[in-house]
């Protein structure tokens, strides 16, 4: 007969201690196959238990599979391997630490500081005051429809683009979106048909992660005007990812004359441009440049966008405009992924934006950056090594490109830089062909820069500059 | 010398509307091609305009490529093609609109009414009150540090696991942790070396999401004990894909033999094996069943779960954990990917489940289940066609399975249900080899359902099972 000492049991109920021990006592072989347990009444009696107690610690044997049962004839120990000395486990490789660096010019960053926290923080206390609706109920799997409503009327009323909400998806971010774009162009049993084209030098994440979806990914150089059309052509592309009103990092904006080109590329290929709009909110003279998609009459043109540089990477949404035809291939195959943004957060962005406060928060932002950016430009034509520095900007966006007369590699900068404590980021990361000319030059990413330690920062990049 | 009349400009600025004339005349063919425009000061003076209105006006022409300058020439028109009449756009193709049932068992739903919101609210309003950096400072790309030792701890507390936070990888949703699984397991240049075995039945969205990725996707059929183990041998998979602890839709449990032959399957072929915790908690009667993962000792299995069931779907929150070995892959290969939720819900959540109020609703919830699931069974057998059903259910998640003694056809039934506003769900919409043996076999997701309401459905499906 089992017999097990009930007293050992610590704080678990007498049932589930009884199930260890017999499970202990199968896996360890001293139970063996097909071997019959004792009656729940017998070993009820014998352990001085109750009978529901017996019966309870069976039952939850039977349902892991530890024993069956024979109707009429009570439990039997079922197949089950002895259970080998656990091999040591394998060490859990630990966290990379997040590095505080005096001086981050390398990574693009947003200044929260002057989010209008309070805003959003009330928005969403209202939203929270309305009942569980707004944090429980499914949104439509293209986003909810008052947030892509708010979405259509901003880029109508900022942007001069007519969008219906029915052409919006919203989706977790820029790369989430990739994702969904490489799935939905990708097409084709084995997605080989698909070529993407990308900027050389562009932003490393969307040829990672079109690569990582299995999407074939070629970079295609850019020139003065944005992607290079002949080279376009011969490369057998047909989607191709830009970003015509601010590219990054160079920060060239794409003429007109080279979108139309782009858009009869489009027409005569059957190819679709992916436009990522990235950073042209913070345009810092005249008005917006005007997309790609706003001139585009044969619907070749994916418009994207996020929230991430206006509002907070840590926001985690983006949106993307389908022209009809890919809306209706998007509908076909695509629409069983729900959204991926909580609705909460649907419901307070979508307040944010109808009420005004996102366009008030940029128009702040971008005073405050354009005169963050000229005091940056200001430091550095007065340090120690503005005679080696030139700067090569177009009035927009959270960065701007500086090159350095220097006889150092970027690899040696970068290291210098590093053991100084200051991170920085040089134009050859963004390339996936190197090219001699783009050497020595950093993109500088100001907007995590606080105007008030210029002199420190200038002080170490002085060292770091060093001949 | 260009003429405009300034006074039809509306409510825009004149620079712009001076602007968007040139720009008309130039898209218009009026303007050609390498034609200088008159001087600013010459123009200023012709239409009564300050220079510096005309400045601004040929700047923004210059900033989008449609006039370019020569050194002390002036301004002059850029090679831009002339716009032709725009074709008529195609139609937007309207949303589906959602339909409203008067009896829905197709979709599997939570009931959100018990969802302690004003808890959850206040969490919130407690997280927003810690100001900014609650929702705008960046995570770590797997996810806030103190929510994933929250569910460390929970896994820990309610499920026996030993999983450290540096295990765990919070994404939106399980499509979304599906679609990182696709990239991290998909290996290779083309992806094409791995084979995905999913359960058949099975959840559809496993074997579509994995297809969209382009990884090669093998159903397996499953028996009794879950997935076949022969059968899983000859599909030449490599990594499976399965719910040991709670199939969906059938509900069979995986028994600790068939457990083992997986783990050893595994250690054996080098494969990996995904173990969908979905529902599991939703266990009525015992303690829960042991995950897979908490067996493995080799590192073979990933453990994923979300909050989708017990939370509700419009979350978007779900996490896995990866055994070491993947753990450094996934850091070597994908960590560039940002974390997907939203950092204010990282929080809340986190809140949610240390403060102990995970638990408390999940328990509430069994209780509720528990109840409601006998309520609606009690129902069926009251009904004028219990006769001809015979249920199968192992007490335990949202949904059982229920069999229709009738000589109608699953598609017949179906047509006839949505006529008279039922929707169904069946088991052959689970299957991927069509097998007769499932024929007629309802699945009932009753967690939506109205326990006070339960005649009226009865009356409705009554009408709808009539031979």
């Amino acid at each position: 007969m089992l017999t097990y000492s009930m007293e050992n049991r610590g704080g678990l109920p007498l049932y589930e201690y009884l199930y260890r021990c017999i499970r202990a006592d199968i896996l360890g072989g001293t139970l063996s196959t097909d071997e019959r347990l004792p009656s729940k009444r017998a070993l009820a009696e014998h352990l001085r238990l109750s009978v529901i107690t017996v019966e309870s610690a069976y039952q939850q044997l039977e349902a892991e599979g530890y024993v069956y049962t024979r109707p009429k004839r009570g439990f039997f120990v079922a197949p089950v391997e002895q259970t080998p000395r656990p091999a040591a486990p394998a060490p859990i490789p630990a966290e990379p630490p997040a590095r505080a660096w005096k001086l981050d010019l390398g990574r693009n960053q947003v200044d929260g500081s002057r989010f209008p926290v309070s805003t959003w923080a009330r928005l969403t206390r209202q939203v929270l005051s309305e009942g569980g609706a707004a944090i429980l109920s499914p949104t439509p799997h293209q986003g909810l429809y008052a947030l892509r409503q708010a979405i259509a009327d901003d880029l109508r009323d900022f942007k001069g683009m007519a969008v219906s909400p029915e052409q919006i998806v919203v989706g977790a971010g820029a790369e989430y979106l990739y994702m969904l774009l490489a799935q939905l162009l990708g097409g084709g049993p084995s997605g080989r048909e698909t070529v993407f084209a990308v900027e050389d030098p562009g932003y490393p994440k969307i040829r990672q992660v079109y690569s990582k979806c299995g999407a074939a990914c070629v970079p295609v150089p850019i020139d003065r005007q944005g992607m290079n059309l002949r080279a376009l052509e011969s490369s057998g592309a047909n989607v191709v990812h830009i970003s015509p009103t601010h590219h990054y990092p160079t920060g060239i904006v794409t003429p007109i004359g080279r979108r139309q080109a782009l858009l009869r590329w489009a027409e005569k290929s059957g190819g679709v441009i992916i436009e990522g709009d990235y950073d042209s909110e913070f345009r810092f003279t005249g008005r917006p440049i005007p997309t790609l998609q706003s001139i585009d009459t044969r619907g070749q043109v994916v418009y994207m966008n996020t929230f991430s540089q206006t509002i907070s990477p840590s926001m985690r949404m983006g949106f993307m405009v389908l022209p009809p035809r890919l809306l209706e291939r998007y509908r076909r195959e695509l629409d069983f992924y729900a959204c991926t943004v909580p609705v909460l957060e649907q419901h307070v962005l979508a307040r944010f934006l109808s009420g005004g406060y996102y366009e008030q928060h940029l128009s702040r932002m971008r005073k405050e950056y354009r005169a963050r950016r000229s005091a940056v430009i200001e430091a550095f034509r007065a340090s120690s090594f503005a005679n080696r520095v030139t700067f090569s900007e177009q009035g927009a966006g959270l960065h701007f490109l500086l090159r350095l007369d220097t006889r150092r590699s970027d690899e040696s900068l970068l290291r210098r830089a590093e053991s100084l404590g200051v991170r920085l980021g040089f134009l050859s990361e963004y390339e996936a062909v190197p090219s001699p000319a783009h050497a020595h030059t950093l993109v500088v990413n100001y907007a995590g820069l606080d105007p008030s330690h210029l002199d420190g920062a200038m002080a170490l990049l002085a060292q770091v500059f060093a001949e």
